[in-house]
Parts: C-alpha cells; structure tokens; sequence
C-alpha cells in the first residue's frame, strides 16, 4: 500500500499506527483506546516544542480540556489554552486572526506547536492558525467528532470559510502526528456519529467495495458507539485516506476522488447557511451526484439505490429537503473550489468501490443535468 | 554554486537566469532589460492560468499596471487588476481579506495566477494572497522597488503584519518565477534605490567579501540609476540568495543568515511606527549588530566601521534617532520571530564576508548587552 503501513493490531493499549506520506516526510496516525492518557509522551516524541497552544471550541474544552491540559502540564510541557465558540460560523478569519493573536501574547514562537483538539472546524481553523503563524509552526490533530476521525484529521488540509464559500481560504499544513482515540465517540451525540459514518461510507463508495460491504454489517453498532466498531471504521477509513494522501498530497489528481459528494453537498451546506450539517449535506451530495453519474451514462446503473439503502441504515435525510431554494444552491455549487475555468467539476463513480476517470478525476457538467437531479 | 545557475550574460535583450530550488521543483529568476514587454510569453511558458489576477498598490497601478494589463490582455489572457493604498500600514489582515474576496468575486479559482507587481510589500501581501486563496494557487513576482529585485522578491517568504509585530503572520510559498526588469529602478526616488543596496550590502556583509568589494565602487551609479550598474548589483545579489534560499529554504539553518541586521532592524521599523522605512532601519540594524558582535568578542575588530563607511556613501542614517524610545525598540525585539524559548536571537558576523556559527545561525545575545549598543 503505497505511503502507508499498518503496524498489527496487537492487544492491550498498543495503537495501531498509519503512516500518511507528505512533501519530504511523512507522519503517523495512532489509533488506541486510551491514546491521550499518553499525549505528553507522544508530543515529546513526535512533536518536541518551547511551548505548546491547546486550541478547542468552549464544548470540547469544558469536556476534555482541563484534564488534557493538567496531564501536560504535570508531564513538564508548557501549554495554554485558546478556546472558541463550539459551531462552523466560528470558522472565519476573524477568529483566525483573535487565536493568531493569543497565540503572540502567549508567547508562542517559531517552537510552538498547536494541538487541535476537536472536531473538523477545530482541525481546520487551528490548523490554519498553525499554518500560517510566524509563516507556520507545527500542528497535531486530536479528533474528537468521528467526522474528523475517520477523515478530517488526516491529510493536511487546514482553512476557513469566507462569506462567498467554505474553505475558500486556506493552506496544505500536514500535522507532526494525529492522535485518535476511538472511545471518545462514544460520547458523542448518535447523529454525530452518523455523521462520521458518512464519510466512511463515502471512502468505501469511491475505492474499496470490500470495505464497504465490511462496515455496512458493523454500521448499527457503530452507531451505539461501540468502541471496537468504532475503531475498525475509524482504522479502515484511516488506511484508505493515507494511501491516498500519499499518492497526491496536494489534490493534483488523485485526492479529487475525496470529494465525491462534496461538490453538491458544499453547495447544500451554504444554501441552507450551515443548518444541514456536513455529514448529512455530503450523504445527500453522494446520492444526488450518483443520480447524476447515472444519468449521464458513467455510472452503474444500481448505485444510488446501493447507496440510498446504505445511507438509510444510518437514519440521515435522504431526499433533499424542501426549503432549500434550488437557484441558491447551484449558485453556491458555481463557486465551488474545484470550478475550472468557472464551470464547477463533479467526482462521479464508474460503479461501487471504483471513481469514474476520465483525462481527470473530476468532471465538468452541464447545469441542466444537475439541474435535472436537484429539481 | 549549490541550486543556481546563472546563464552567459548575453547582449541584446537575452536574460540572466538564476535558478532557485525549492521542494519538489525550481524556479527561474530572469533578469533582464525590458523583460516586462515579453511578460505575457513567460507567463504561458512558466505560469499557465485560466485567468490572471494582477495585484499593485495604488502608485504602481497608475505607472505600469494598465500598459502590462493591456499586454497581458492583446496576448489572449485573461486578466483583473485588484489595487490597495500603497504603504506598509496596508500589509494587514484585513487588505488580505478584501483582495481574497475580489478574487473570489473576479471568478478567479484554482487553476488561477496571482501576478504581484510592486515593491516588497505587495511581494507580501499578494503572495500571501495566493498562498492562502483556495488552499494555494500559483504567483509570479513582479519586483519594481529595488529592495524588491534584490531580495524580498526571491524565496517564498509572503505574510502580512499583525498589531504586536511584522510579518506575524504568514507562510512559505515560492513564486512559478520572478521576472525583473533593472531599468525600473531608474524611475524610483533616490531615496528608495538606496535602500535596495542596503540589502546588496548586507549580502555581502554574511557571505561575500569580494562582492561587497565589487559593488562598494558601483554604488554612486547604482545609486543614481545607472542601468547596468542596477543590473549587475541586482544580479550578484539575486545569486547570493539564490544560494543560500535553495539550500535552506524553510529557514531552519543557513537561511538565517539573511537576518543580519533585522533582528534590531525590525525592531526599529516597529518602534518608529513605521516611519523609518525597512531599509534605512536594516542598515542601522546592521551597524548596531556589528557593534554588538565586536562587543561580543565574535565580530572581529573594525567590521562596524567598514560596514559604515560602505553605508555612508548610500546617505542612510548611521546613528539611531533620538526620538526613539529604546525601551519601546527592546519591546518590539522580543517579539521577534527569530525568538527560541522567548529569547530573542541575532545573527552576528565573523567578519566581512563570513556568518558567525556556533551551534546555529542565530545567537541568544542578553538583553544587557543590547541595551549596552542600543542607549
């Protein structure tokens, strides 16, 4: 597997270790119950600094935190906190700006590092402050949504939202190391969770049919939270995010198939201003763009309702719903950041487990076929 | 010479091409009289792009960008012109938001080229722009101010400046190429072109003796002017850092040795509120560093003198103004980037022509003996 490795899954608290490959290096995943009982060790090892900044929206700080950030500090580390509020509106460049500035009079140099400790809008904002502070210092993802763990946490994208677009400001920043800890799902919300589950099915969808058809049977425990559930996902989806962040770091080819989806469910996402979630917004992405795959004749005929009857095992919306103002939507769509030469890109699937390629891995199409699908 | 090569020096308008290594790749530096007329054929070759997005300050707008706009635009490419008031007060958060989101608005998207055409602040400022628009699209590097052609404008270094300090926010990320055309040196006040031999003199200081040699009998035409004079200065120094940027390119080692005299440099700059212009505050940077590495023990005897004597025939200040509050200058200083552990570090020299090493580039000095230079 090329970029990746897998050390074997041995008992007791080892973690599991994936190695994701980057532009002159490469940085492992640790996936293992318990995980941050050993982040000062972990820190020491992968991501030696003068000072560590703790950043966290105010929920998953007054979770998680403190006891983090005494565990540190009792190891010897020095860190403080930077907290925000908990929600996607947070992720815009007034905040960027707020936690660049608290960062300074804390006193973090070009020897900091940041720890993003949350879900994906900590990853992509912190990881953005880290990105670009003293022109870039150090980040290490914590993911505490399943989202970010099974996706977000893994491949280097950091950014913010502006209000034209999401992540429309941003950087490539790969982190020292990412750190996951499985059991922490468990105390998330059961939609959130669906969520997170979402992206894995995504990753099955685009590359792995196998993985696929493996998740689908765990995917109601996965959904109580079950911890060994949801470390299988979690380590699944992992292996097959690295082997392609490994291929193509900076989404020149490859990675584009990450965003099957994404093109219509970004452009959900803004037109309801952020009130469908991600998760939810890209499930209903990925049966809209097979819809559309079908339509044009790339795509097997089948794979919207294999996906439709996947998705509804999780309890996510399957129809697109009613409120959202279609012309806003192709708007958003229109700007998306895939657009070449202003006309937006779609991944589309050939059929389960395999992207549709064709010169590119995205291809553009007529607003009167994406019309067809969202009307 | 590590990284750089350097093309015959041709007559007729054939460039010099100095070529700089950074990860993954190379880029070209092309040096050459009237190189802007032959801008659009180098922007197909060596940065390909749906559309092009032109940034310049106010004053630049009006002298060149509509005549290199029209050129641009006569060769088939598409082009916007997005402008800012000249000045360092504009290299801010804020002027960075604006231009992303006119950008965003003038439909430019990934597969778009940010062409920064302008002294070193719009070097920074629009290649921070690129750096951050989509997650990073490409820039060329227009220099018009000669601290531009002879530094600032080779090695990626783009960022904005913060209310607690300079460029405190920002990231690394290297031009397609830098097309300079010395002949545009000639339209700049006197004062400005003494600024950029500032900087040319500082090249010489870390690493080249015979080059400051070289150039020290130039200085009177450079200063007035003179084509190739310019030329010649532009170029030696463009190798210089050439070198030093391709071996070194995040700054982690040898690149310090750039920051010769701005450690105080940016001290002053910040403590004058920008009233002292980054050259005339690099060279007293570099005098008052001299006298500190003497002081020191490492700097060997005589080095501030001749640095002075090089300096005075430029006419820049070579005593540190009494308006400044030093206590305020220290302030500025210990918020440097070049700070480990939040003590601020200097890079002192051996002698004309040779880096003090001991360990790393840059030294822990005590704020004692800083005082001591300063008041």
């Amino acid at each position: 597997m090329t970029g990746t490795s897998l050390s074997p899954d041995r008992p007791g608290s080892v973690p599991t270790v994936v190695h994701v490959r980057c532009t002159g290096r490469s940085y492992p995943v640790l996936i293992g119950h318990d995980i941050l009982d050993g982040l000062a060790a972990l820190l020491k090892e992968h991501a030696p600094a003068a000072r560590y900044a703790l950043i966290a929206d105010e929920n998953v700080a007054n979770l998680y935190a403190s006891d983090v950030t005494q565990a540190l500090q009792a190891s010897g580390l020095l860190v403080t906190r930077h907290t925000f509020s908990a929600g996607e509106p947070s992720k815009n460049r007034d905040e960027w700006a707020r936690l660049s500035d608290e960062l300074t009079d804390a006193g973090v140099g070009r020897d900091g590092v940041v720890i993003a400790l949350g879900g994906g809008v900590t990853g992509d904002l912190a990881g953005f402050v880290a990105a670009t502070f003293m022109r870039g210092i150090g980040v290490v993802q914590v993911p505490t949504s399943l989202v970010a763990m099974v996706d977000a946490s893994v491949g280097g994208k950091t950014g913010v939202d502006t209000p034209a677009g999401k992540n429309l400001v941003g950087a490539f920043h790969p982190p020292q190391f990412v750190a996951i800890d499985p059991g922490v799902a468990r105390t998330l919300p059961r939609r959130q969770r669906a969520e997170g589950l979402v992206e894995a099915v995504k990753h099955g969808a685009i590359v792995d049919r196998d993985y696929l058809d493996q998740i689908e049977g765990l995917l109601p425990e996965a959904l109580d939270g079950d911890a060994e559930a949801i470390r299988t996902v979690v380590t699944g989806s992992v292996m097959i995010k690295a082997r392609i962040v490994s291929e193509d770091e900076n989404e020149a080819g490859l990675r584009q198939v990450l965003n099957f989806g994404h093109t219509i469910g970004h452009g959900l996402e803004a037109a309801s201003d952020f009130e469908l979630s991600h998760g939810v917004a890209v499930g209903l992405g990925m049966i809209l763009e097979a819809r559309l795959g079908e339509r044009l004749g790339v795509t097997k005929s089948g794979t919207e309702s294999r996906l439709t009857n996947v998705l509804r095992r999780l309890g996510v919306p399957l129809e697109l719903p009613d409120r959202l103002d279609k012309d806003r939507i192709l708007r958003f769509i229109s700007r998306d950041k895939k657009a070449r030469d202003g006309v937006p890109r779609y991944v589309l699937l050939e059929q389960i487990g395999a992207t549709f390629h064709s010169i590119d891995w995205a291809q553009q199409v007529s607003e009167s076929d994406v019309r067809a699908v969202l009307f």
